[in-house]
């Protein structure tokens, strides 16, 4: 049986990934004086009336404190394209299930018919009720980076965008441990980023974020720079790249701006993107994250072999993956439980960190710079970070001429 | 402790009635080579490219199949009138209890925030997706009965919404009944139903369905009939209304109305609506559903003392409720189950009589004339039922100038 055999008959048996399950025992809900008078009419008017009265009371009487909206429109699921939102479903429920398990979160896939960025924007906003905070998954970019950018200023919910807010985190933090296992500083290194959709973007944000000083993003035409002609303004996010990375104003391929970098990051979606040459120009003990899925821009044998230091991949079947699953169940965990309304930059580099330092010094090696998805320290530190960046915030809004920044 | 204590405390406790569960055990799901592969990348890839490719495997890899929207706006919520939609998540995550326990169905609330007609309407195209059939619930009257109309006509799901026809199935199967004791026949008898919203509405489209010739509908300005001045194009149901009910085109308020009915039903919302004057005025055994909630229009042992023969109410705690839960999980999960893209009022009275049908004669007694919600009985009749209609209507519309017309 292949992967695929088995996947598709997994999927057959159970008829859906995830169900509803009632938190309430029904025992004797249907006799006389029952519970069902208490979780449903009569007494569920009192229970309505009050958060009627005060809106907020919604966290504490329903599961709106832990519900999280997996909103897809199919645009841009995994590495297939634009398959359409039914399609999504199975991606979403397989997501659902790992809330679940990891975070103990209610997520419930939301896969909408509209490709339209202000529909989209539109529906976020009207289902805001029933969540405590909203996931953005696998739509296209430039459309989704906006999405997330608006829905941040117009709405009270935490927006958590995985292939962006994820990416970027779980990358910064691999990146962390790979360069204390090569020698080398973050502010000090060139960094290549091959891709600038939504990781990509994701990514370079939170390097810069990071300080990471050099920086060079490419593109299916190369290496973007402030002033190259087909950069405008109907894509402020590849034009906010242009404007703030490749302060050597390098021009020219991949092949070409690889050449003495210190970390090549792709997430191209182009399998065998790098070569033997390109791995060999750069830099000694060179970092690769090879992040495409399912197929990677090099195999990790290979670039081992061609003098590459530390490899990191998307997949669980070699070292070293790169997964997602170790952040958005912590951080919305968080964010659910702390009640925060937004994110920041800043809160995004912290919590890298923080991942990173669950790997010890004295367990750090070259196949393991990342903690395994259900490494149960994840949550409570990411809690403990993101907590501490709330706070400092609040503190610096306060005193916002006074000396708490930080 | 009082109800209302009781229910804020259970409540405050369960922090959310209903949540998330996987149906996919994880206990390997994280050792390298577990179920993850399978269920999420890279398996799941082929399962989402395969729904790509035909859309309708959703029903078969995902829940779509079982999975239902509870849609809601907050502007009718219970007899709490316009409280809006957080305060309709808790009387919404109840109704998802009774779905799950009832017909083991996945509800999802989604309490929306715009009260707009056209993006309600929106909102349930976008969903459509996720789900196999759409509950619409608690939302003011006329809007509803339009939105209800136009989804019914535009999209491809069943949209049953359960004040209208819900309500009107389970008093239709109670009044069937009630004619067999009282030994009256529906097409022979008088009736007066108080209340024009959406389960007045329902009530008059599936009694004029099943054959009952002499209706009159009541609202706040009295009886209803063809030409009256204030009701206009703008409410074409209440229009519809006028132009089929009371035949005998009488005038004036519902104590003129009322005498000589044979059956009062009130859905109008008031407490304590129906005078002894008023029961005394109607013709010999007559037959009183005193459905307001929580109050009814009038107390069943003061009915009985004055005169009417058989009495039922909205409330568990007196005999013969004309509760909706008989209904909304059998229905639904015959939907469900019959892939059904839509109702007919013919479907609705047709489940009716098989309600009613399941108390047997032999045990019909004034005080049991509706089954209990958690017979077992139930959702194999409803689900039978509605096969056969659904294979006339397909025959129908082979043959339809043929002679399978019934």
């Amino acid at each position: 049986m292949t992967v695929k055999e088995d996947s598709i008959n997994l999927h057959k048996m159970l008829k859906g990934k995830i169900e509803i399950r009632s938190r309430v025992s029904l025992d004797n809900a249907f006799e006389e004086k029952g519970t069902l008078g208490l979780i449903y009419t009569p007494g569920v008017a009192y229970v309505a009336s009050e958060i009627g009265h005060r809106k907020k009371l919604a966290y504490d009487y329903t599961s709106k404190w832990n519900n999280v909206a997996i909103i897809c429109d199919g645009t841009r699921v995994l590495g297939l394209g634009n398959i359409g939102p039914e399609a999504a479903l199975p991606v979403m429920e397989g997501k659902s299930v790992l809330f679940k398990a990891l975070g103990d979160i209610n997520a419930i896939p939301l896969c909408i018919d509209t490709q339209d960025k202000e529909e989209i924007i539109k529906f976020v906003k009207v289902i805001q009720p029933n969540f405590g905070a909203i996931n953005i998954e696998d739509i296209e970019s430039p459309k989704v980076l906006e999405i997330v950018e608006r829905l941040s200023k117009e709405i009270s919910l935490p927006i958590f965008h995985d292939d962006q807010h994820g990416t970027a985190i779980i990358t910064l933090a691999g990146l962390i441990n790979a360069l204390k296992l090569a020698k080398k500083e973050l502010d000090e290194v060139r960094v290549v980023i091959s891709g600038s959709g939504s990781a990509g973007y994701g990514i370079f944000k939170i390097l810069e974020t990071a300080g990471c000083k050099d920086i060079i993003v490419t593109d299916t035409k190369g290496a973007i720079y402030s002033g190259r002609p087909d950069i405008t303004d109907n894509n402020p996010y590849k034009k906010e790249i242009s404007l703030n990375t490749n302060i050597r104003k390098l021009r020219g391929t991949l092949q070409d701006v690889i050449r003495e970098s210190d970390v090549f990051i792709g997430v191209s979606g182009k399998a065998d993107l790098l070569s033997r040459n390109m791995i060999e120009s750069m830099s000694e003990d060179a970092i690769v994250f090879a992040l495409s899925n399912p197929d990677p821009e090099i195999i990790p044998s290979s670039a081992l072999k061609y003098g590459a230091k530390i490899i990191a991949t998307g997949r669980s079947d070699f070292p070293n993956q790169i997964n997602n699953a170790v952040v958005f169940p912590s951080v919305i965990r968080a964010l659910l439980d702390l009640r925060a309304n937004n994110l920041s930059e800043f809160m995004l580099v912290s919590v890298a960190y923080a991942i990173a330092n669950i790997v010890e010094d004295i367990h750090l090696r070259y196949d393991y710079i990342i903690p395994k998805v259900d490494d149960p320290r994840i949550i409570p530190i990411v809690t403990k970070t993101i907590k501490k960046v709330l706070r400092k915030h609040i503190k610096t809004n306060i005193n916002s001429k006074g000396s708490t920044r930080n």
